[in-house]
């Protein structure tokens, strides 16, 4: 039976790391902050955002939001975010996406400021999980699953890790991350050839499934004793949250697993957390 | 015996559709004009500028030579590079490096603007690369190794594509690029586990050997019926020219190989000027 690695312990360690040094901002005179920009009431949105606040409370992180009508113009939005860059008693952001089709988001993406974009949306954030520099911040997803190989000892360093998916928010920042971890790293795909998928599934020591479709990972894509992080979040036949791994028939086979719910999405909004406190601190520095 | 994946032909091709658009550019009033900035008289940096000038020259793009003392102070040198940044008759830089050891070579990157950047070296480029937008240029090398597929008709779409190497100049973009054309990629680095590294070299429908180490590519390390394109630039033992494969020993066994001397090495220039192109281009849209 695999080791359930579950995202909640990861969070709360975060969370104490991040506690403490909050408290050393707040002793320099500095009150870490997040803007929160939201458009519309999207339930989802409202969803993480309740969670979000919650954890910034927990943590000691003042938190302002920004919410307009689903049908702000784009240029009063422009207009709002460089007010956000200007202002020096906000250290991050966090705009939701995806914004109304009448706002171009890659617009939206290229006005913020690199230095306070906590979720990996700036080209900035991008170059920076690129070159392995500190310029911007990786996707929060995508940082969290190193976190939790990290909290539950899995050393990447000389293994073969396998990504599946390679989208801008997880596959492919994850991918270089591990990378800079030393992994020898595979990235999967809606092209990769099935037998391609399974031998490198099957032959990765640990994998990352970001594909975003429900359960399509099973044995028959995977090996044995392997770590597996589901970043996955769908919705089953039967209306159950479910990752993209098959849970059941994969967990017997695994070293350890994520769940879903209670795996990598428990530890986003910690990793978010951590993201306002770097970038608070980078402004002492 | 294998195809010869020679540099030449690709070059050639390369610059007869550079001078096409130089000379519809020219038509419009814009002399495309590339800025070569160089510190000191590295034997190196003379010879490529040398290959440069004659392949600008071909091309019908002109070009304005920055030629400074080695002993140059980085604030006089980034002077210029804000000078090169504001003048609209330039539209790309290409920057000498490494620099002289007094001079922060981040900071000479930080200051080209991302528009101008001919080799990939500044974030915006990286992020560019990263994200498959047309943010900057990608660095010329590792555009190269593409180039020589497209043009000896290797389909990446569905293959498995072994990158040998993680550095920013080539092995890190070129994967990402050989990622945009749907392969499956899969890099290897020094620390990757000998047994990985035979296996995903084995396994591979194209290899993309850039590792410099000379010769340190053999038949172990290959499959059969393989595309190798081998970025190394090494002197051999008895001070040849060498690549990182061992070509004697791999050639036979391979579908096609680039020789070194006169493979990828033979396109950088005319994928410089293609860049020098698109940039003039870009000013136009």
């Amino acid at each position: 039976m695999a080791e359930l690695l579950k995202g909640k312990p990861v969070a709360d360690r975060l969370t104490e790391q991040n506690v403490a040094r909050a408290e050393k901002l707040k002793a320099n005179g500095i009150i870490p902050t997040l803007a929160i920009v939201r458009l519309g009431e999207n339930p989802g949105d409202l969803s993480y955002e309740r969670g979000a606040l919650k954890r910034a409370e927990a943590t000691g992180i003042a938190v302002k939001q920004f919410v307009f009508a689903e049908e702000m113009a784009q240029a009063e939005l422009l207009d709002q975010i460089a007010a956000i860059n200007a202002d020096d008693r906000i250290h991050g952001v966090l705009i939701f996406r995806p914004l109304p089709k009448h706002i171009d988001d890659q617009a939206v993406c290229d006005a913020l400021a690199p230095e306070k974009d906590m979720d990996g949306i700036t080209s900035g954030s991008m170059a920076g999980v690129f070159m392995g520099t500190e310029e911007g911040f990786p996707p929060c997803t995508a940082e969290a699953c190193m976190e939790i190989l990290d909290y539950y000892g899995v050393d990447l360093s000389g293994r073969k890790v396998t990504v599946m998916g390679r989208s801008l928010v997880i596959g492919k920042p994850a991918a270089m991350m591990a990378m800079d971890r030393n992994a020898t790293v595979t990235v999967l795909h809606s092209r990769t050839a099935l037998e391609d998928f399974q031998a490198a599934g099957a032959g990765a020591d640990v994998v990352i499934a970001a594909l975003g479709r429900a359960k399509m990972i099973g044995p028959d894509r995977l090996g044995r004793d392997q770590y597996i992080i589901d970043v996955g979040i769908n919705v089953d036949e039967d209306g159950k949250l479910c990752g993209d791994v098959d849970f059941e028939a994969a967990e017997p086979l695994a070293a350890g697993i994520t769940p879903v719910p209670g795996g990598v999405g428990s530890v986003t909004t910690a990793m978010l957390m951590k993201h306002v406190i770097q970038a608070a601190e980078r402004t002492v520095k």
